[in-house]
């Protein structure tokens, strides 16, 4: 419920219509006028491919907006027009220690980036920089189970397998030691300041994504069909590298649950749905026939 | 004794000079012609910078060179003009399994990013994809020691910690499971298909590292001293996070590590010092008193 929990505390603006704040060569900043982070998004990424058409390569940055959803899904675009597309952005509410801390200082702070493939769907590489999502650590901690060791420790510093430890003053952990603590710290100076969010351990609000877009024409450099072949060459070794089915492409995974989605549908938790049909409810509008399918 | 092999072999052509192939916009191509990858990196540096001030940002590819060295300096010289430098290269020879496999299909491929910092160093994170160089453990087998777990697997995929499974056809893992893993796939098929180099399990000649720079230059954002004073802020929640000198920001090590250096001198072990007056004596060069300065 926190997209409209959003905004009844008027932290989001529903009707909010993000602008493009100003256009310099192959810079841009976007102003997302505190609405909904993914029409934002979409602005900031048709504005980057836009850009980098004409300059060969654009950065833009994306400010004053809330949650962005997926990056993944904006790098793809980028892809789908023949570009690299590279998106990172700070999140708000320091949750992660950086590496040899105990304190929460970072963000989960996600990094994405997109090259196009060989066929099908585009290499689309999308991770947290925090070992798992502070979620799926509730949810653990809802139903009793036990984290994935080197993913948490607890207020003192010590690692702990005890969802229950990161309500108590715990902290997430960076992903791959050293180099994602790095990662997280880079994102949220570079994207928390080039946007005026400011990194979350200082941000007043706590709240928003600030975010930067960068895309790089590949045509400028190689043919699609140059690209395509080699990629193809790669991925077949890539597939063959191991047991069938154990390595994957960035972004493989993905597509083929898009796929299995598009004929069985998206299953969501009974507590998800229970979510959505309140909120329908509440505001008065169609509720996707979810109670109808539940039925069945 | 590698850069002198390369030399003898005709792999590096050690008078060759490094040119603008051509510059469109906010792109360009620089040609290393197969010399020194060390000047051609120094040339695409100044030409990432340049375009950038004129452009807001700028992508620049490296071709036909040969090791580049740590590409963290040159993101540092990046930072250095007021602005975010990212580079990667892909490197010949694959070494490491993709996440999930056992064959070798990647290089060490490494990520260098940086941007300014608050005081007196710039805040340079530079890594290998792979959870650790080849070079130590091929340094570990030699003096018996077991390489830590989770770096390695041997031929047939299994984790080990004994160095000698490396010569024996195991691989390197990536860091970070599948993160550092696409990290590293998207590094060798951009650098690689972008520079003309190929990915390393596809590339012919299994030499030279095909590199891309890319700059952003801050000040359309943000005024040097609004980042500098955030950066210093963030600096001083870093350091308190923990025990002192426990929590260290991108490149403090670095920066420390050169300031005892600059007093101290560089220390190389007895291997290193014997190759290079081997070297010297062979190509009737001075050997910067190594040899005086091992008597004291």
């Amino acid at each position: 419920m926190e997209y409209s929990g959003w905004v009844e505390s008027g932290n989001l603006i529903p009707n909010a219509y993000p602008k493009v704040e100003w256009s310099k060569e192959a810079t841009s900043l976007i102003d997302g006028g505190w609405g909904w982070g993914q029409s934002a998004s979409y602005l900031a990424t048709e504005t980057v491919i836009a850009s980098a058409r004409k300059y060969g390569t654009a950065t833009v940055v994306l400010s004053r907006t809330n949650h962005v959803g997926r990056l993944g899904e904006y790098v793809d675009l980028i892809s789908q027009a023949g570009m690299m597309g590279i998106a990172f952005c700070n999140t708000g509410g320091p949750i992660v220690a950086p590496f040899g801390g105990v304190k929460r200082v970072l963000g989960t702070n996600p990094y994405a980036w997109s090259i196009p493939g060989a066929d099908n769907y585009n290499y689309v590489l999308d991770f947290s920089t925090a070992v798992v999502a502070a979620g799926k650590i509730i949810l653990a901690g809802m139903s009793g189970e036990s984290i994935e060791p080197g993913s948490l420790i607890d207020k003192n510093g010590q690692p702990t397998t005890n969802a229950a430890d990161l309500a108590d003053g715990g902290s997430l952990l960076a992903f791959g030691g050293h180099k994602g603590s790095g990662l997280s710290v880079l994102i949220d100076l570079a994207a928390g300041i080039l946007s005026g969010n400011m990194p979350a351990a200082i941000s007043d609000s706590g709240f928003g994504n600030g975010t930067i877009f960068m895309a790089v024409d590949i045509s400028r450099y190689a043919t699609p069909e140059l690209f395509r072949s080699v990629a193809s060459k790669f991925e077949a070794i890539m597939h063959n590298a191991g047991k069938p089915d154990s390595v994957l492409m960035p972004g493989e995974f993905e597509y083929k649950t898009k796929l299995d989605r598009e004929v069985a549908g998206i299953s969501v938790s009974s507590g998800v749905r229970e979510n959505i049909l309140e909120i329908a409810e509440k505001y008065g509008v169609d509720p996707l026939n979810l109670r109808e399918i539940s039925r069945k």
